[in-house]
């Protein structure tokens, strides 16, 4: 299957060709103020202002671009907590392909109302108790649709990439030299991407993963050296975007070559730079979209006099709980 | 007085050079799902990312850094409803002058603590039975301090309109050519420096404004030919940045001859905007700064298959307020 050759520097090329004019090139930010606060200079890469409010959008189009007119027609089927799905269901909209959603039913109502607002099938299922890869699986062998995954494919993982591959070009059209780039780390296909596309367009930068406490499976993964899984009865963090049970098998393969180190945040931690990003940035960003802000605003690693890269990987948050964390998260 | 002397384009692009690092080239966003829900290209030029939350920043530290060493060494006095204030305060702390700011004593709280956060004197005062330009007057003579008006002066009204000269450029680098800019309107600083920008730099571009209901002075100034007042007794409208007695001299002087058109919102357009820039695209903007987007997304003007930009010129809420537009402004 040709999901399982890596992705590579040229697939990533190939994506950001593909996605072009689809996708949104999101700003790279910059606040001096918050800068002389955190004492170096972020670049806040806001992803929540993709199309769909997060980077997902970008893999699931290169991969449903990619897709040949017998299996467009069979229409695709996809699992998701929510960003994937509505990035599958806004580039399926786009290409006419039927798809159908696997989703978790305690997924936020935001997130489900978007996937049916860009004419995504909704299916739910039990995160306790189900498992949805079996689930979409079945649904897809029964209606001969195409399975796509969150970030168990090459095209996913090359279309993720082309967010590192933007960075380092805005960096480098505002004369920053990047030391580091920190990026949220669920399944991992968002990092591996990027990880590819710096290794080969910034190779000085050291690429940093941030995961929710409880939910550090890659962190372990790349101290073990091998793929380990999340502790079951975890209880769920704020960072609904981030829970998965183990790092990806591709996207585990690219980032334990290329990932310099892992942090993980609490959701206070988190709470607080959602508040941050809204008070002080004026941007929406989501739990796990905040991740790795928070580990730079909470101090995790020493970052002074650093030029470093924050990617905020998305915005889809609901209201409600966006409110009460800015009730809250005042630090 | 230099302050008599209408800006021109030079003046504008003096003041570009001299903003040039030291405010955010804020992104000119757009958004396909928007674009295909409105059925026309928008593009917002976010000024909720500059630097102190709003363009204000631009005008005062185009005006403060044009002051000698003597002038610098007395301070700067200001009177303004809030982003003015933080605009000043902060490009004062950047050049090293005492900033003192005089302000309406029902401010929002963000904007007073902010002012402050910049190290600015604040000086409350009743906007209902007192004179800001008269107590801020007597203070700038008795201290010997230069007073920096909100928008009654060439280098504010230039440095405002590096926004437009930044909306032309960024336009042109997508391939767009506007029909339209659309910008919230308060004593008319930011319309008048943007008017000549794009007068200048894209002359097809016609140039409309947007006022709360019942502070559409600067709308009946352009139809009666002169400068009219709002009603004093009229109830303050949400849009706090936007509550001025008359226009400005010299803005109103440069708008006669270049605006197109006027429309006014009402508080609620104004709070379903608030609610769509951040559910749909993920950006904090207070009232007044979504003043212009309200008038396009309630269908104020004919936009279908037009591009047009959309100034949303500050994102300094509280966030008290915004929850509770929030949850009202679900339309």
């Amino acid at each position: 299957m040709s999901a399982g050759r890596l992705p590579d520097i040229d697939d990533i090329r190939d994506a950001a060709a593909r996605i072009a004019g689809m996708a949104v090139v999101t700003p790279l930010l910059e606040n001096p103020d918050l800068n002389a606060a955190v004492g170096c200079r972020l670049l806040i890469k806001a992803e929540s202002l993709q199309r769909t409010g997060s980077f997902k959008f970008r893999g699931a189009y290169n991969r449903l671009s990619r897709l040949d007119s017998d299996e467009r027609r069979n229409g695709v089927v996809a699992y998701s907590s929510g960003n994937h799905a509505q990035g599958v269901a806004a580039a399926a909209a786009l290409l006419n392909i039927p798809a159908a959603i696997v989703m978790p039913s305690d997924t936020p109502p935001i997130k489900v109302e978007r996937t049916r607002g860009y004419g995504g099938e909704v299916i739910f299922y039990d995160r306790f108790g189900e498992d949805r890869v079996e689930i979409a699986s079945v649904l897809a062998a029964q209606r001969g649709a195409v399975l796509v995954p969150p970030y168990e494919h090459r095209d996913i993982i090359a279309g993720q990439g082309t967010v590192g591959l933007e960075i380092s070009t805005q960096a480098a059209a505002v004369g920053a030299t990047l030391d580091a780039v920190v990026i949220p780390c669920g399944g991992g296909g968002l990092t591996a991407g990027c990880a590819l596309a710096l290794n080969a367009s910034s190779p000085q930068t050291a690429v940093y993963i941030v995961e929710p406490v409880g939910f550090d499976d890659t962190a372990r993964s790349l101290e073990s050296g091998h793929r380990v899984a999340n502790d079951p009865d975890t209880p769920a963090s704020t960072c609904d975007a981030l829970l998965v049970a183990t790092p990806g098998d591709l996207s585990f393969a690219i980032n334990r070559r290329l990932v310099n180190g892992a942090f993980t945040v609490s959701d206070t931690e988190v709470a607080l730079a959602m508040s941050r990003a809204f008070r002080d940035l004026k941007l929406v960003i989501e739990p796990g979209g905040a991740a790795a802000l928070a580990a730079v605003l909470s101090g995790k690693f020493d970052i002074a006099g650093k030029t470093v890269a924050v990617v905020c990987s998305g915005g889809n948050v609901d209201p409600d709980l966006l409110c009460r964390t800015l009730q809250t998260g005042t630090g």
